[in-house]
């Protein structure tokens, strides 16, 4: 037994503001009898694909011949999710600027925050972006020397970020990674936004791009008590299975030719369930 | 675009059992039109409190003078779910083994797994052992050279397995992450059963007794590009801040009398949201 006072003390700040509440926390507040605290509203955010070529997966459509199943949507949906968003599901549009600008328009009335798949590639595929500026949002970025996901664009729509991501799946995926995930756990309350990463060995060499940042996605092995961090393809954007067959990415600095194997790099994690031994 | 079969190939296997669906996965399912995936049940796991001492939080029962409390619960609750388990409470029990056997074999009825805390301590207050013992269970485990958390014990019952814990709340929480997490998350599915980690550097020495292996609470900070991590009091298991203040532990092996600052370690996180930066 432990004397009063010997845990906590009267004055003292127990918890902070935008701290994640974990089982000890909990019991804390337990112990001193507080049985309300002041928490974060999940942020609604919209998910909307954009593209005529994109059908419901699971539909009876028929796919082949320029008509793609849109992964994107069940993917970023998900990624929302994960993150302490609410994801709502905007559903698909075809390439018509009009259409996506007044879905977009209608679903931000109820939502924090706008994600769009698809429609931003620089060229005659820039319906987004076209929609964007059709509805008067400014647009703050469009286009990142990155490698994938180099056309996504910011925007603010009505005071709410917009985030628009490629479409061709590992693309999307990576963008959301960088650019969406810190703005949804900045509004879910979190005031860190990093992604779980482990530092690991450099199993092969991979090339890149000097003057693009590149995003190298990675399966991580234990090998002589350390991790090793073997290098899938690094081109395809659309290849969905470099991300299903990987943990996470390596990042290729854009002052650099590619990196030496046996190179020791940070591997940051799609997710802390990526880890396969506890070193 | 890319060309049919340049991501999966007929007969390619791209999920495997026991494998943790990530937004990505979920993307191929739906790129391959596979609309259902077998999934693990979450396993059911109640949860029981044992000692005459204890209140429940938030009652008006009066605390002080030998009344204690029951902040465990609430905690083991709370990490069962964020395991991937499905909590039940059972609530609390005083010290009668006779009424702890009955409450416990009444819940498995309908659970795969129990989790008891306090009433483990060899000597007068052994309630939980002795009503596991008049339920015939098989005691694997009654004591361990741990730091805090030695009275855990381990039993089967029914079959089903039944961590008891120690009910001072820092020993209960360090003895759940080692013995009773991986259980759930072996019973929930998940293949791997470790802990997130961070390597960092010692800020300060900390001592241990040959013999034994200690859990030190740490605090992590960043200082010139590196996790740091500051040890909190080793001694006080009933003291729950050196949880709250903490982001997870460093292990001192029992072979070794303490650690000296400045040496590398390896700290377990509670949670993988304790990281405090990218690298």
């Amino acid at each position: 037994m432990n004397r009063a006072g010997s845990d906590v003390r009267g004055g003292e700040v127990v918890l902070r503001r935008g701290q994640f509440l974990r089982p000890q926390d909990i019991g804390l507040l337990c112990l001193i009898g507080k049985d309300s605290v002041k928490v974060y509203v999940k942020p609604k955010v919209g998910v909307l694909s954009v593209g005529s070529e994109l059908v419901e997966p699971f539909s009876q459509s028929p796919t082949g011949l320029g008509r793609v199943v849109d992964v994107d949507r069940p993917m970023v949906r998900c990624l929302v999710e994960r993150c302490g968003g609410d994801a709502q599901d905007w559903g698909i549009v075809g390439d018509e600027a009009e259409l996506v600008a007044e879905r977009l328009k209608e679903g931000m009335k109820g939502a924090h925050m706008a994600i769009t798949t698809g429609g931003v590639s620089v060229g005659k595929s820039d319906i987004t972006i076209e929609a964007l500026k059709l509805l008067g949002a400014k647009i703050l970025v469009h286009g990142v020397a990155i490698r994938p996901g180099s056309p996504v664009a910011l925007s603010i729509y009505d005071g709410k970020p917009v985030v628009s991501l490629p479409g061709p799946p590992a693309a999307c995926l990576i963008a959301f990674h960088l650019f969406a995930r810190p703005i949804i756990r900045r509004l879910a309350g979190f005031r860190t936004e990093f992604l779980p990463c482990v530092r690991a060995r450099l199993a092969a060499r991979v090339p890149s791009r000097l003057g693009n940042r590149s995003h190298v996605r990675v399966r991580l092995y234990r090998k002589d008590g350390q991790f090793w961090a073997e290098p899938l393809q690094v081109t395809g954007s659309g290849i969905l299975s470099t991300m299903t067959r990987s943990q996470g990415f390596v990042v290729v600095p854009e002052d650099r030719e590619g990196l030496e194997a046996g190179e020791q790099v940070t591997v940051y994690l799609y997710t802390p369930h990526e880890l396969v031994g506890g070193g």
